[in-house]
């Protein structure tokens, strides 16, 4: 009996001890070049540290993984006070200001050897990472499966994204 | 002896199973018409598949349930590179070019059945989805329970939000 | 047997118990004021329930806990439909309405006894919360340890990041 009280104790402390994060499911639902880099940066983290990474692009998120659109993601200039504060906000608006601010942005990346859009999403499938796009939003945009790069591997519904966060030590990231 | 290491086994393997996902929490945060919809989209994506959802609306997100404002919210043009890009970023500010973009977006909607945001919550708490406003975002905006749509059961604090969340196989998706 | 049956049961109810919600990793990955607010009161808020919490600034989200910055944070008027729905969006961008919309969203969180974001970080620390800036995004916008304000513990990587999600009843909440 001893022995059997020291397994279910056993079984109680691997519940109770601390479970490692095993996948994350990032939701990309903006089409700015910070949220996209920021949605990139979160799934190619996870899988550096061996976990397992999923992706979900949806609404302005789609232009991320749409051949045309990918890499010509621009920064929001204008409504984003926490870029270049100094200027009012007006001169965001001001036509080439935004094109500028953006390649100001990727050469931050470049020189941090943040690869471009679509270079990044090769490295995550990779990496063992899946990129999916959502029906609604494709529906909605009129996006077809050749539209989009190579690597999405299904354009699936909300339902079926849910179906990927299950399992134990699993994230949501919404991004 | 033997039938007691398969039980505790068998608790050891349920407990590493796939566990489904069983509830989402969706905080909806910002006012624009795609963050209210992506909010709403998720709730009702995860009640169409069997689980539970709750929604806990604050910030620019009581706009939603607001009686005065949830049917008449607007896309975020300017500052949203994504949205038009062939347009010069000024352009989404001029008078007038946000009511046609929310406009549109609302037609596209409208093309894939998805509803007003005022029906789109009445469908919600009608599939079992609770709807909840957050006390503080409330007191700011000088906003009161009789100025939400009847469907918000309650108004609530941020504490009382992370309640929502108790339970195996959550998860809270902020938009 | 009866007797391990019983606890065996007992190990499964737990599991199968509403577990509670432990720990928050809040991720701050903008810099407008009421992101950061909202990153802060999703903390604040766990911490208040006994629970942990986690900060994690990242992106433009670096500015709430950059000395020079933290407590000049703007709210996103222009591309913010939900802000002042009334004024035309082109009102946003005139040079001092920011400024002045900011002021009196202050002014709104003055009333509520929400303290200015340098005051609000030091009551996290204070009340156990941990803050932590990213290094990527320290590298790309240049700033160093030093710049930061003081309750921030360290520059970490993003995998470093996921291992402060580690454990039972975890919540990734990305602001």
């Amino acid at each position: 009996m001893e022995d059997v009280k020291e397994m279910t104790a056993d079984v109680k402390k691997n519940i109770e001890e601390k479970k490692p994060l095993k996948k994350v499911l990032v939701i990309c639902a903006r089409g700015t070049l910070e949220d996209v880099y920021a949605a990139l940066i979160m799934a190619n983290g996870a899988l550096s540290e061996g976990k397992e990474a999923k992706m979900f692009f949806t609404f302005f998120g789609l232009d991320a993984i749409t051949k045309a659109k990918a890499d010509h993601l621009h920064t929001a200039t204008v409504g984003n006070p926490a870029f270049m504060r100094s200027l009012p906000t007006m001169v965001g608006g001001l036509p080439g200001f935004e094109a500028l601010a953006s390649h100001m942005m990727k050469q931050e990346m470049d020189k941090l050897d943040i690869p471009p859009v679509t270079e990044f999403l090769e490295m995550i499938e990779a990496g063992g990472g899946e990129i999916y796009a959502c029906k609604l939003a494709a529906d909605m945009f009129h996006i077809k499966k050749e539209d989009l790069v190579d690597e999405v591997k299904d354009i699936i519904t909300v339902g079926q994204m849910y179906d990927l966060a299950e399992g134990d030590g699993v994230q949501i990231i919404y991004v």
